[in-house]
């Protein structure tokens, strides 16, 4: 079954061959036959198909892709935000009241958390999901974190290096994040991450995030880092030396880190719905970009610092706060993240490729820096 | 028919005899007969009704109320905004590319915008919308779009004085603002406005804006100004020394304009999707709040410095930025507009008013702030 879409005003490809990075075909067509993109191009040349529709003049663009988010937990924190916006001290546990609920929930209820937020993602937009471990902390947790996960997408994280949890012998931690906890969880996942930020109490330092990683990376899985969130730090550094797909964050950077992330492999994955969500200072993407350093854009959504699910929110954000030109934002968020998840089939329109598409309700890309908290994107049903 | 609607997980009234100013009810039910609220309360006191929903843990409140609204106007300026937030001069002709596009539009276009505006507000909560002239700047155009603006609300309002148009002689035509326009206009609209801004080439200065006003207000018209957006400046002075219902930006206050509104019955209405959207510094909520003043919070949709039609959005910004609460944000954006437009029922939940709700997909009122660009309002259907 092939299904002809017309009237799209433009179709971002983020493929040169059409032109500039984002390779914008405006007036376009684009076929898709059993899920799969089939052709595209100027509406004048598109072929005939089974069945065709009519968008009436909306863009077409890249699924988005959702390079980091931590999605497998139970509760909220709605009261830990709003206490922090007031400006007003709260002692309700933060990180670990999240590993509380969550350990304490059944599978089931985990399932269907887990379904409803990449339903509402999906209805956003977003095409490509990472998911990540890291509200367990338990060997038996974490493997059923990334059990989850698996069901969902195949961009599945183990982040046992989350933080130290409450209770735990720090070097203690270590070892079983690196060892037995690595061993069970490395079936279930694609990717391992580690919160590298020696300045805070609950996260790892240089040498332990380190570790963690290269034992990961001995276990068959792909690096990432949290890394320089809320100071300078070693992060970086570590995740472009040890070819890490992405270090993500990158709010306080050194020109040593910029010039590492420019002439490294490792995407910067930028988060500002954290900073909008914290009252940090924004990541300064420009620099980034002016250096030569690829730059992805992605949620964090998480119940603590980032409960946004919005890609098109983090876009206007990074147009807003990061510096960023519509075209370099829309980018960042596509071909980019999907950059930052070493993906060469998602983030870009290609025949072949599955057809991921997100459609705006409107007539053109800018429209969601242009309107934004205005729910435009969806994902183009076929 | 009556309808009981359970599962309200937090029912917020603005009515402070259930407690605070957000008089918020728990584990609420609401019976709604006729479009009409018919009952509220606590859920074990429910009484029955022809029919029961369950909303599953929702939270309800009152209907956005946007008191601040341009929403009569063909085209749309996403090249002008992403040249402004890229830092490039761009020099396609501003507001006049409005005036131009929304006089060259048929009547039957402008509704068709109207209504999809319209819609798109209540899909996201929003259940009283002002809405502003002032992309005609002729009399038959003004006229004409009060009278379209008056198909979708009775919160019409006569906006001559948004700029002078372009070729126009400024003395002349405020004479025309404040004679013939005023008496074709006044039929259609119940409020008059004035964009009062003496260092804008295009805005209006203490004396226009008096002039102004003062015929609006002997034509019968309530008053209402855009003042203090741009610069210090008389607007807020004026609005208050004539008694008008709002004066919304308040960006650039002195001690004095704190000090008047917190003593007049003027409503400061804040408009932070204009700063997001032009990269100006957002207004000082907490200070007026602080002094005593009303503070309501609108969305200001227009397709120059602000095309959001989120109040959810405009309430995440309100925290992130000017310094509210959550719980005074959502007061602003539903009670606070609601007294901006001198209106007792609506922005309130009360037996015997109209049942203009909006329920969110969240279980408290607080995800509006804490899940930022998430479509979490809409209103509740019965």
């Amino acid at each position: 079954m092939s299904t002809l879409f017309t009237g799209i005003s433009e179709l971002v490809t983020n493929d040169p061959s059409y032109g500039g990075p984002l390779g914008v075909i405006p007036h376009a067509a684009l076929v898709v036959e059993d899920g799969r993109i089939a052709w595209v191009g100027d509406r004048g040349r598109a072929p005939a198909a089974d069945q065709a529709r009519d968008l009436g003049g909306r863009a077409v663009l890249p699924g988005f892709v959702d390079s980091h988010a931590h999605l497998v937990f139970a509760g909220e924190r709605s009261a830990e935000f709003a206490a922090r916006m007031a400006g007003e001290r709260y002692d309700g546990g933060g990180i670990a009241t999240t590993v509380a609920a969550t350990r304490a929930a059944s599978d089931d209820e985990l399932r269907t958390l887990l379904a409803e937020r990449v339903a509402e993602m999906r209805a956003q937009g977003t095409t490509t999901i990472e998911v990540k471990s890291g509200y367990g902390l338990s060997v038996a947790d974490e493997v059923r974190a990334l059990r989850l996960a698996g069901e969902v997408t195949s961009e599945t994280t183990y982040l046992g290096a989350h933080v130290v949890p409450p209770g735990a012998d720090r070097d203690e931690y270590v070892r079983l994040v690196a060892g037995e906890m690595l061993t069970a969880c490395a079936p279930y996942a694609r990717w391992i991450d580690v919160f590298c930020e020696p300045g805070s109490a609950h996260a790892f330092d240089a040498d332990q995030s380190r570790a963690i990683l290269e034992r990961g990376r001995d276990a068959g899985l792909g690096l990432r880092v949290h890394g320089n969130q809320l100071s300078y730090g070693p992060g970086v550094g570590l995740a472009v030396e040890l070819g890490a797909a992405s270090v993500d964050h990158c709010t306080y950077l050194t020109d040593a880190d910029v010039d590492a992330l420019a002439q490294g492999e490792t995407v910067a994955t930028l988060l500002p719905g954290v900073e909008f969500s914290t009252r940090h200072p924004y990541p300064d993407a420009r620099r980034l970009l002016d250096a030569g350093a690829t730059v992805a854009l992605a949620t964090d959504c998480n119940p603590g610092t980032c409960y946004t699910s919005s890609m098109p929110f983090v876009i206007a954000l990074a147009v807003r706060e990061l510096g960023m030109t519509v075209d370099e934002a829309v980018w960042a968020a596509t071909a980019g993240s999907a950059r930052a998840l070493r993906r060469e089939d998602v983030g870009t329109v290609r025949v072949g490729l599955a057809a991921d598409l997100a459609v705006l309700d409107a007539p053109s890309r800018a429209f969601l820096a242009y309107r934004p908290g205005v729910p435009l994107a969806s994902t183009l049903p076929h």
